[in-house]
């Protein structure tokens, strides 16, 4: 597709920055895609990475520098002035603007702020600084192409042309009253196939979507995504047009949340990468290791009570299964709270309590049952005795009814407290279900076998 | 934002169906978004979901059909006849029109074919139903707007009016020569602003980003995403334009492959729903769990070997440590593969295996050594003796080790095979790393206590 990003490029051109031959460098990489520079500088060395910053021009380097990997992004700013960056920032759409301006200190901020030439796109940034990251204010970009309603269709072109400048890509054109408020949409595709003469208020669409510029990103996410959106302006609480939002940036935000989540279900907080330092992986994975520990010694307590049955050549058998009965119960729990996490994720979780409770009930019996089976056959192969094997095969059956109540109900309570139920998938619920299986497990043996 | 989609809406809009008040439905639904009305039937019985599509005008149920769920889609196209069905397929672009007659059987697909009407629709489609689902061909839309390089701006802006009007949403606008390869493309906003008299060849750039048609879709996602771009041109091996894929396409295919990550770490194979019957549940979730009971029963034997110690009172209470480190070995192999899985992804995980290897093992000395401390603390707390605690601590610490040097190599050796890494997160390393972690505890632990 593109340049062939492999070793031998980065050994040239690490050659070539040693020898500070600048008219090679900028005509090998001159031309290459921004997201292409930006991926070879992850891999180079911070000095080298802003030797080529410091070395191409600013309209390709401010799309780099949106394209680095944060930590990269980070290290290099750090190379640069205040001046530095406000220049690259000047060539950037206000959201990359504000983006990249939020991640720096706030004393940095204030002097990267203060050198922006550009009176207007000073003025948007600091506006877009101030709205929530999570929310649409802090996805959208200021840059956008509206007309008035009573404009002619031959004033509008001739102003849109003007705007369109200054507006990467146009999805479509708004529409705004004397009052600046969003009253409707216009495509550029209605413009062209529009006979020339005539007026906006005859072709614009006054149906428009639109959202609150306080509104979650996730629900813009939804939103864009259930209606097939590539842009949506954004409002305020009197429908005042104060920006857009484009599907580029939903798209990031899809694929964060989807490895956070990912992560997260197998015990990894915070969004880490193979490539980060053992420090912050560490960071990332420890505390769940830490939760998964106590949960064990949890277990060691509740098998402590059951020492005395070891002497007993009838039971201490059982202790054999204790990791198979926490193994079932932690696949179960994970399994059923994926689901249950996915499912209100898409709203798709609905109907009453008491009939997931049902549903939960006869599938964990299905696949108990089954599972049940397969533990009497091996019991039958293994010369376990009929008494022996049942007992492991009915409370191997309570402890999955239970994980999959507990799998499927924890997320659910979570939700409807308004806690992210991402969190009890993985290490909570196998945790939690460990000890509860292995609880339950002997209860009911004792029961059954009478010790 | 728009309908509100309620418990009272249902019982309306079943009580309208039940009195067969079509007037009062169209008035209901008739100007609601597609997707509102996809959600709506979703939630209707099948009887009542086809009476409304088949009450309301084709141009707006060809889009609610490709917005219902599969399931619900599978059952209301069956309920269709095969004239009905091509009629809907009329009004879809040919990639959606492509999707819904290749969920029909092979003998269903061929009558609604014939009863398309409009021959070049019909070309178009049997010419996308032979690609594989799977490739760019699976993804692209026959629809575009493309220009001859030769062409005058006047004459392209004529042609283009036509063509516009049959494609929903023009992004680009292709450029080819007289061989239809593609050599350009020309935005909308280039033609805006561009001075209306002149040539093609003057304002068209020759840099345009595509793919083959045989390209995997989840690399086409991944150029679409690095590149930002919200269409790409589809071209066969001559550089001729084929088709072109949008980015809303792009955005539900991501979303559908995040879930089924998700999932399949979770121990869920298949993209299953909560809502889904418990028969299709169960076939997602038994295998896992049955790889799980084998693993468990695996322990089982290995444990027996050790069933002598049980009588000595200095070491059964190694036993009840069992769950612990199965639970460690299971918690770090995931981790750790998580990691890993997404690293392949994103194709981060670059450098030697070597230092990869190093970097696990520093990383699981760091975890092991802090929860072994944790460990010895435990151990004075419950008066273990401090031989049996080093024990536990230095046998956890090299399970640690182990559980992840296997979860960071398995998915690394898959991926090099070819193998789709993903599918060894979840159950498959916890039951492999449950045998390994058991055997290797006791293993350790004979050596250090001498039995």
């Amino acid at each position: 597709m593109a340049i062939e990003i492999n070793k031998n490029l980065f050994r040239k051109i690490e050659q070539l920055v040693g020898n500070q031959s600048d008219a090679a460098i900028l005509s090998l990489l001159g031309d290459e895609h921004h997201a292409d520079i930006a991926e070879i500088l992850d891999e180079l060395d911070l000095d080298e990475a802003t030797y080529i910053i410091k070395l191409l021009d600013s309209e390709k380097t401010s799309d780099v520098l949106m394209d680095l990997d944060e930590d990269t992004r980070e290290r290099v700013l750090k190379n640069l002035s205040a001046k530095e960056i406000a220049e690259e920032i000047g060539e950037l759409d206000t959201d990359d603007a504000a983006d990249i301006i939020g991640e720096l200190s706030e004393a940095r901020q204030e002097r990267v702020i203060s050198e922006i030439e550009d009176d207007e796109h000073k003025a948007d940034i600091q506006e877009l600084l101030t709205y929530d990251e999570d929310s649409a204010g802090g996805l959208m970009a200021k840059e956008l192409v509206k007309v008035n309603e009573n404009w002619t269709l031959t004033r509008c072109v001739k102003e849109m042309r003007a705007q369109a400048e200054e507006v990467t890509r146009v999805h479509s054109i708004y529409v705004v009253n004397d009052d600046e408020q969003l009253i409707g949409r216009l495509s550029l595709k209605d413009l062209l196939i529009a006979p020339p003469k005539g007026n906006i208020t005859k072709i614009y669409i006054p149906k428009v979507d639109s959202v609150n510029v306080h509104e979650e990103a996730e629900e813009v996410a939804k939103i864009m995504q259930k209606y097939d959106l590539e842009a949506i302006p954004v409002v305020d609480d009197n429908m005042i047009l104060l920006g857009r939002i484009t599907i580029d940036d939903i798209v990031d935000l899809m694929k964060e949340e989807a490895e956070e989540d990912y992560l997260l279900a197998a015990g990894v907080s915070q969004d880490v990468e193979a490539d980060d330092s053992i420090w912050d992986l560490t960071k990332a994975r420890l505390p769940w290791l830490v939760l998964g520990l106590f949960g064990g010694l949890g277990s060691v307590f509740i098998m402590e009570g059951y020492e005395e049955i070891m002497s007993d050549d009838r039971y201490r058998h059982l202790f054999f299964f204790t990791p198979l009965i926490a193994a079932m119960a932690g696949n179960v729990g994970v399994q059923s709270s994926a689901i249950i996490v996915q499912g209100l994720a898409n709203d798709i979780v609905k109907g009453s309590l008491f009939s997931r409770l049902l549903k939960e009930i006869g599938l964990s019996l299905i696949n108990g049952f089954i599972l049940g089976i397969l533990v009497i056959i091996f019991g039958f192969i293994t010369n376990m005795g009929i008494n022996f094997s049942l007992t492991i095969a009915i409370s191997m059956m309570s402890v999955i009814i239970v994980a999959a109540l507990i799998g499927t109900f924890v997320p659910i309570i979570l939700d409807k407290r308004g806690i992210d139920p991402a969190i009890a998938t993985g290490p909570f619920i196998t945790t939690s279900n460990d000890i509860f299986g292995i609880f339950l497990f002997f209860y009911i043996a004792k029961i059954m076998l009478g010790f």
